[in-house]
Parts: structure tokens; C-alpha cells; sequence
């Protein structure tokens, strides 16, 4: 069992010891600072933290720990708090230790493909500096999230199709246990088969096993040459046909999302941007030659027009390229402007991709049995959709969650699973029995194993009894 | 600590249990049985099991392992033994498992890309069986191994530069634990961020912390194009410049594998081979269009040509590449017959990419120094090499595996790996506590944790006291 309880409360002479460890102007117990690192960008209300640490350095991290395990003191690591499930929320107090401060590029192994970083480094200002070698860090989750904390929650996006999600583009890391040791796991080797793969155990593990104080990323080249294609379809299903023909083409797009019909016209009316009212796909391809590029546009245009395709529109050129994917890449903040004086909270179920147009029937179903208004926007490729719900009362939130269980059973009954990119965070703990099964038990005995104190990061990933 | 003595023999009380469980037809101690599965393609000395059984179910497979936890008996699960690190001989005698009848294929999910297979299935039938489907499991080991087996020693291959390991091609399994819980890790959809990533923790684990018993594979679709480019250099280094500049070129090439001269000069006489007596690279490409695919070899030809190639063959004719890729896929079976006489050991260490060279270089000046032959073969881009190492005696296998223990300290000077493909099994066990450090402890803690018995494939992964 998972104790959440018998916490001690920081008390001044902890945060002199914590004073000690990493500098009297790195630890704040300040209202404002608390405030700050109370809530992520989910619906979830916020909890303040009794204190506030910025470490500079792994063994700072470490020692820490150790010191909060000796006294029972929860800490919660922080990025930026771009995470859309609660997942940094101190929910038991106790130390919130923010990354903003260890946020280095320590070194760029160029002819390597790889890059390693301290855990506060965001994954768009690496990408700035990665560019004049002509490499990047593939996974998007769209904010511009940490590279720490997109390895706690394994976070996905767009370009996932193609390159993976986070579990996918990390080598090594340096992570500081509960007991205060510093380990490293993973290898700079991109093969790897010397014992258990520690690595992959603490990436989206949600900084509940132990906190990343290092990683080492995999780097993609930048393809020489990109190109977008929109298509818009009748029904999704025929939406989702194209998205199977596109990837048995062997054309390996770099991205392939879904808009359904009612988060079209919402971009349409909010934007002005030039979508048909339908199902729409976003695609883009990625060449080492033009030549190359345009012939795959090319089948990729057959493969819509003979599904039947509504409108399709293609272009390698960059601008034109940003112009069709704007809608795409500007929804989050088109949907936070149109529901301003609302709440909306997103789910991120994921199926097989055979399983996409049963799931999205459902959720149409359930959109108009309940009479919700409801917005879906997906990973289509991966299988992974969101459902965006805006709620205005306790009461419609409730009957909203409730949906949302109900799709979730649907995805799991489906093959899939509750969440594809967003991590477990306090959201949909409640669904990792029914995901799980019996392996939770097991994910229970990792954690007692590593954590017995249950000090990382507690109230997450488990649900609490 | 690991317990690894105070094991149980089995009885014939112990024989009437398994039989009841399996079915008496399903259960030998004959002899002949258990001296087919007491040794793989390894150098290390065989080791007989006391009691063979053949599993057809994961519910049997399960029992077992209660049973043979609660009487402190080992079990170790076996493929069709064909590793190459000692990994399925069991070192403790007790209960060798065999997989040779649960060998099915469950469901393809062609839509989906995927395969859900029991663990017996050989990979090279199980691609023939998908071929109608136009698609295959990428992971080629070269050896026709089962996928449990390539599971649990997460072996890669020759198309690992593209497609990546076998751990990077399974979303989900079913695993029997230590005390006869049957799990399920993983799901069937390809984006998965709901807790710890169970998945990966088994697979590589070389059946120490459970037995696989289901899984569902990631499959690609098989390229509609499919070229081959072989090019020699005067050294090492400007081979692996040539192996960099493809890399960063964008053309992701499917395999990538170098030859040094003297295995060249091997392979030539031994067999007649076209090839000069030179580090070789031999590379294939895929593509969806022929002229996308003619383009990337054109622009290969060039960064040979400009890196001083010495020769350069390249070819989009399936016949020609094969004979093409003889050389390559023939090597072991041709290191075989060429050193009948003796037994020869093969080393897997990998390494950063740009410090190849300077691995090689050490070898090159090893074999030197010490008179010693060894041919090096290896995934270059994947910074993986194999130096194959001939003896005749009891001495000079000593000398050698001295030799290679210097290789595999100064592989992780340079950030690598003692094992990229093979896994630990028995022979690089001794050089876990090096390359891990702290993060040994913390894998000794997740088998005490799993298998507190250690009944699971003992001796294997963990250095003995």
C-alpha cells in the first residue's frame, strides 16, 4: 500500500537545512513564489508547496532528498508547469523544486545525434540552438515544456508519427533517488542490452520514482525538405482509411493529426481560416530529396482522391506550409480564447488505429445523447485523439468527467489506454485499476521498492485510497 | 544479495506436479532432452536442466513458476538457443522451459500494424506469414530466434539503424512472474503514458524477472523500393566519416555495416566474394518511389566519392542485392566453418558513433600487441562492433577474454556499452558493477523485489559473489 499520510510539515529548521544545501537565495517559503508553482495549465485546482527550492546542481537535488526522506517531507519536482493532468501540483506540500535554474545544454554531440541537458532546458529553446548543427530534438507536445519534464510524463505530439514520443528520444539519464543516491541509467550507446532497462522505468514514471537531474537526448537531422498536405473528409472514417493508406505507402509521414468537423468550423469562425466544416487531416512529410518530397505528395493526393477526399490542398513551400498547419498549431490557444470564461479540461485517450472511427462514433454518440458540446482533436496517426470538454459549474463538470469515463472504458475496451501523452497526473488515476489490472500491483511494488517513504511527487499515478 | 544456492532438487514428486500441469507428454527427464537444451551458439560449456517441459499455454506457464517458487526450484525459459552470450543455459539445473510448442501466431492486425504472437514464433516465419500482408517485424538478429527470445534479450540486428531494437517493436505483453501472477504490461496502442513502463523493464531482462508469454508487435511496412550500396576505404575513420554523412543526410538508411580489412580478406578467400581487403561498408536503403530511392544512392555515391571511397557498388535490383548483402549475411556461418577446429567467442560492445574510430583503433592496436587474430564485424551505424575472437585452448581463450575485458573498459570509457545486442547472459556479468555503478543496486532491488527467490533464470545478468 502507498501511505500518503503521516507527512511532517517544513518546518524553519528544514528550510535552514535546505538553506544550507543550496544557498539561502535559492529557497523561497514567499507567498507569491508558492503561488507560482501552485497550478499547471490543467482544470485542476491548485495546492501550494511549503517552500520553494531552485537547484543548480545533481547533488543538490540528492542531497535533498535525503533530507526530506529522513524527515517525511514530500517533494514535488516543477518545470515550467505545462502539464494538462496535474501532474507537478504539490498536493501534500511540503518542498516544490523548480528546474528553472538547471536549465544548461551541457554538450552537443553533433556527429553523434545527441545532445545532453540539465532537466530545465525547454525543448523549443534547445531546438533553437540545435538548428545551426541541423539536428533537433523530435517530440512536440506543443508548450514549450522542459526536456525534464516531458521525460517524467513521456510526452508525445505531433511529430510522434515518425520520430516517438519522449521514451523513444532519450539515452541516458542521471536520476536522484528518494534515499538521496545519485544514479546513472541508459548508456550514450543508442543500442542497449546490459541489464534492466532502469531508463525507460523512470521516464514516465511522472517524477514518482525518482527526479531526472540529466538526460541525454537522441537527435533526428532537420530534413532537407518538408512538405504539408490538408485533406478534408466526408466521415472519419474515410478520414481514418486515408491515414492507414498513408502509412502502408511506406511514406513515413512526420505528422499526421485529425480535426473532427466541430473543431473545424470552431477555427473557421474563430479564425477565419480557410477549413471546410469536416473532418480534416494534417499531414506533413519529410525528404532528403525535392524530388522525393513532391512524388510522395503526389500518392498522397491518389490515396485522398480515391477515398473520396472533399478538398485537399498540398505545398512544399515554407511559408504556405506554416499558412495550413496554423489552424492546427494555434488550437490550443483558439480554444483557451473561445471558452475564456469557462473551464475546459482535455482527455487523451489512444487506440489501435483500427479502432479510431468506432471510438470517435462513440464519443459523437455520447456528444449528442448528453446533448455536450464537445471538441475533438487527434493524433490520428498514433491513434491518440483529445477530447476538449468546456464546463461552466461544478455540476457540468461532473457530467462531463462521466463522459469522459465513459470513453476511457470504450479506449480500454478498445485495445487502448487512458492516456497516450498527457501522464497519469491526478486526473486519471482513478482508471489505472481498470487498465492495469494486476500489473498495478507490481507498478505498486516498484514504488515501495524505490520511494517506501512515498515522498516523490505523492497523490499521482496511484489512485489514493 | 541474489540467492543462488539453496535450491531444491526436482523430485519425482516435483515430475508428477509438472505433468499434471502440462500433461505427461509435455514433461521429460530423458536425457537426450535435456542435453537439447543444455547449451546455446555460445562458447560457454553446456549445463543440463533436470526436467524439460514444453508449455502450451500461459496459464501452465504460470503454474509453474508457483510451483516451482514455492519448492526453491529454478526455471529458465528457452527459445531455440540461439544466443550467444549463454543466456537460456541453466547454470542451476531445475526446470528448462521449453517454447517450441507455443508457437502461434494469435491475431495480425494488419490495420493496425501489428502482430500479437505467442513466444515460441521464429521471426523469420513469422515475416513469412506476414509478407502476404506487405508488412514485417524489422528486429533481424540474423539467427532465426523466437520473438520471446529476442524479447528477452532485446536483440537488435541490421535494420536496428532504422527500425530500432526489438524493444523498440513490441507495445505489449503477458508475462508469468515469479509467484505465478500473469500480467499484462503494455497496450496495444502505440502511444502509452498510463504509469510505469513495465513493458521495457521485462524486455531485456533475459527471463531473470518473468517469462513472456504474449506479445504484440510493432510491424512496418515493407518498402516498395529497395537498394543496396557497398563501398570500401583506405581506414576506418574516413569509413565512418562516410557512415556520419549518410546518417546526417537525412536518408535513414535500413542498414548500415562495416567490415574491417581483415574479415574482407576472410570472407574473399574463404568464399570467392568480390570484395577488396578493406574496411567495407554495405548499406541498404527503402523507399516508396523508385526515383526517391536512385536519388538517395546517387547522393551516397557522392559522400563516398568525396571521402576518397576506393570502390563503390550500388544497385536497386533485388538479385544483385543480394548477392550484394552474400558477403554480409554469410560471415558467421562462414567464421564457423573457417574455425571448425577451434571455438571462437564474439564481443558486442557499443559505442557513441564519433568514437568508433577510436574504438576500433584500440582493437586494431590490441591484436597488435598481443599477436592475437580477431575480425571485426559490426553495426556501424549504430556504433556497434563484434570482434570475433578464435581460440584453441584453455590459455588462449584466457588471453582473449582478457583482451576483450580491456575492450570493454575502454568501450565504456568512451560512453558505451559492454553488450548492444547480445545482453549480459553469463559472460558479461562481471562487467555489470563497471558499467552501472549505483544503478546495479537499484536492478538487484527491482529482482529482489520480483523474484525474491531467485528461482528466474539464475546465474544470468548479475555478477555471482
Amino acid at each position: 500500500m502507498i501511505k500518503t499520510t503521516a507527512y511532517a510539515p517544513v518546518t524553519p529548521d528544514t528550510v535552514a537545512a535546505l538553506a544550507d544545501i543550496f544557498g539561502a537565495d535559492y529557497v523561497s517559503t514567499a507567498q507569491a513564489d508558492l503561488e507560482l508553482h501552485a497550478r499547471d495549465q490543467s482544470h485542476h485546482p491548485g495546492c501550494h508547496g511549503e517552500v520553494v527550492v531552485w537547484p543548480r546542481a545533481a547533488e543538490q537535488v540528492a542531497a535533498a532528498l535525503a533530507l526530506a526522506n529522513a524527515r517525511r517531507i514530500p517533494v514535488t519536482p516543477w518545470g515550467v508547469g505545462t502539464s494538462l493532468e496535474g501532474n507537478p501540483i504539490p498536493l501534500y506540500g511540503g518542498v516544490l523544486m523548480s528546474f528553472e535554474r538547471m536549465n544548461r545544454v551541457l554538450a552537443v554531440h553533433a556527429d553523434d545525434f545527441q545532445v545532453t541537458v540539465q532537466p530545465g532546458v525547454c525543448h523549443k529553446d534547445l531546438n533553437e540552438q540545435l538548428a545551426r548543427c541541423g539536428l533537433f530534438f523530435a517530440p512536440d507536445p506543443g508548450a514549450n515544456a522542459t526536456i525534464g519534464g516531458m521525460l517524467a510524463n513521456n510526452a508525445a505530439g505531433i511529430r510522434t508519427v515518425k520520430y516517438g514520443a519522449s521514451k523513444d528520444n532519450v539515452l541516458a539519464m542521471q536520476v536522484a533517488l528518494a534515499d538521496g543516491r545519485l544514479i546513472r541509467v541508459g548508456s550514450r550507446s543508442v543500442k542497449q542490452a546490459a541489464g534492466y532497462d532502469l531508463l525507460h522505468l523512470f521516464v514516465g514514471s511522472e517524477g514518482t520514482l525518482g527526479i531526472i537531474t540529466e538526460a541525454t537526448l537522441k537527435l533526428v537531422p532537420i530534413a532537407p525538405y518538408m512538405g504539408a498536405a490538408l485533406a478534408a473528409f466526408e466521415t472519419v472514417e474515410t478520414a481514418v482509411e486515408a491515414v492507414v493508406a498513408v502509412r502502408g505507402s511506406g511514406l513515413e509521414p512526420a505528422a499526421l493529426e485529425l480535426i473532427d468537423a466541430a473543431h473545424a468550423a470552431m477555427l473557421r469562425q474563430a479564425e477565419g481560416v480557410d477549413l471546410t466544416d469536416r473532418p480534416t487531416l494534417f499531414m506533413e512529410f519529410h525528404a532528403a530529396h525535392e524530388t522525393a518530397l513532391n512524388l510522395g505528395l503526389e500518392t498522397v493526393r491518389d490515396i485522398c482522391a480515391e477515398l473520396g477526399a472533399v478538398s485537399f490542398r498540398a505545398t512544399t513551400d515554407t511559408a504556405e506550409r506554416k499558412k495550413l498547419w496554423h489552424a492546427r498549431h494555434s488550437s490550443y490557444e483558439i480554444m483557451v480564447r473561445t471558452y475564456s470564461e469557462k473551464g475546459f479540461f482535455i482527455n487523451d485517450v489512444a487506440v489501435p488505429i483500427s479502432a479510431y472511427p468506432e471510438l470517435i462514433g462513440y464519443i459523437e454518440q455520447l456528444k449528442r445523447e448528453h446533448g455536450v458540446t464537445a471538441y475533438m482533436i487527434g493524433h490520428a496517426g498514433d491513434g491518440n485523439i483529445h477530447v476538449e470538454f468546456p464546463f461552466a459549474s461544478p455540476e457540468e463538470y461532473a457530467q462531463r468527467q462521466a463522459i469522459n469515463g465513459m470513453i476511457v472504458r470504450k479506449a480500454l475496451e478498445l485495445g487502448g489506454t487512458c492516456t497516450g501523452e498527457h501522464g497519469v497526473g491526478i486526473g486519471k488515476a482513478k482508471y489505472m485499476p481498470e487498465e492495469h489490472g494486476a500489473a498495478l500491483e507490481v507498478m505498486r511494488a516498484l514504488k515501495q521498492t524505490l520511494d517506501p517513504n512515498n515522498i516523490l511527487n505523492p497523490g499521482k499515478v496511484f489512485p489514493v485510497d
